[in-house]
């Protein structure tokens, strides 16, 4: 699945000329910070995994979460959230403690595919969360009987998941497009 | 804005051969349909209008919505929506008529960033409504004084908006990628 490369040093050009005359094979993608395998794509990750995780013990922390389906559905989108995340920044870690390059065509499209689907879930989760805190809060000025602050906070802290995870589907989908 | 072009047949070479030696402008871009300009577009368009009209007439028919947020907020996003997809509809239906070609580098730029605010704030005001609208219908069980099959209606429509916009945001994204 990856490919051994010194980085972030560009290969050495074939010295018989033959790598010009041949059609481009088009299997290394270019190297863009934020990318799989990089420092900040690493960072992306772990903000994801953070977020993801404060968000998911802040929900699970009230006592009341299980009846609202909407809650019970942040849980469940931060957990997976946080799982990808996890298991993304355990990859890219591993990939420059030992210099590797991630820039597969194959690789890349598994983590659009798999970055799409978990920040839609969590975007979905954090409106849907949002939509209901607004409506506890300000519509029917029920904070008193509610734990406003917490689902605010679980909330807060979903929508920022799915911007630090936003990032990362782009440069992955940009990088799918244009290689 | 345009470039004129036949349309779909590709424009004849070159006789003197320059056009080989020269570095390729990449002005135009490649013809897919769903592209600004083609007739899937337009059915996306025209998709994306109707089930946001749809969804905006539904939720403002309903004399309660102005009480909660998030159903503002949708007769707000899908207004939008609504108002975009009407007018790139438009553009879209001229460029057919008079065959010219909209795959310029600068309009897909605007056409992406414009698809990409309207379809998230369109898919973020359906999730919020949904996420009430099952608070209302599952957990508190309150139909019987709620408009629960109206608000559920007018969700559903604007998700199959969102639908509809997604393929348009990630072609012109696409495009805009791979050029």
């Amino acid at each position: 699945m990856s490919r051994p490369a010194v980085h972030p040093v560009e290969p050495p050009p074939f010295i018989d000329g033959r790598d010009d005359e041949a059609p481009p094979r088009r299997v290394r993608m270019k190297d863009v910070q934020g990318m799989p395998g990089t420092l900040t794509g690493l960072a992306l990750r772990l903000c994801q995994f953070i977020f993801s995780v404060v968000s998911l013990t802040v929900m699970a922390a009230t006592s009341d979460f299980p009846s609202v389906t909407a809650f019970r559905y942040l849980v469940g989108a931060a957990g997976l959230q946080s799982l990808w995340s996890l298991f993304l920044a355990m990859i890219d870690a591993y990939a420059l403690c030992v210099r590797r390059s991630l820039r597969n065509p194959a690789l890349i499209t598994i983590y659009a595919i798999g970055d799409g689907v978990t920040s839609t879930l969590t975007f979905a989760a954090a409106c849907a969360c949002a939509g209901i805190t607004v409506l506890i809060s300000n519509d029917l000025n029920k904070c008193d009987v509610n734990h406003c602050k917490k689902f605010i906070s679980a909330t807060a802290m979903a929508f920022l998941s799915w911007f630090a995870a936003s990032p990362s589907f782009f440069f992955n989908f940009w990088s799918l497009a244009s290689r």
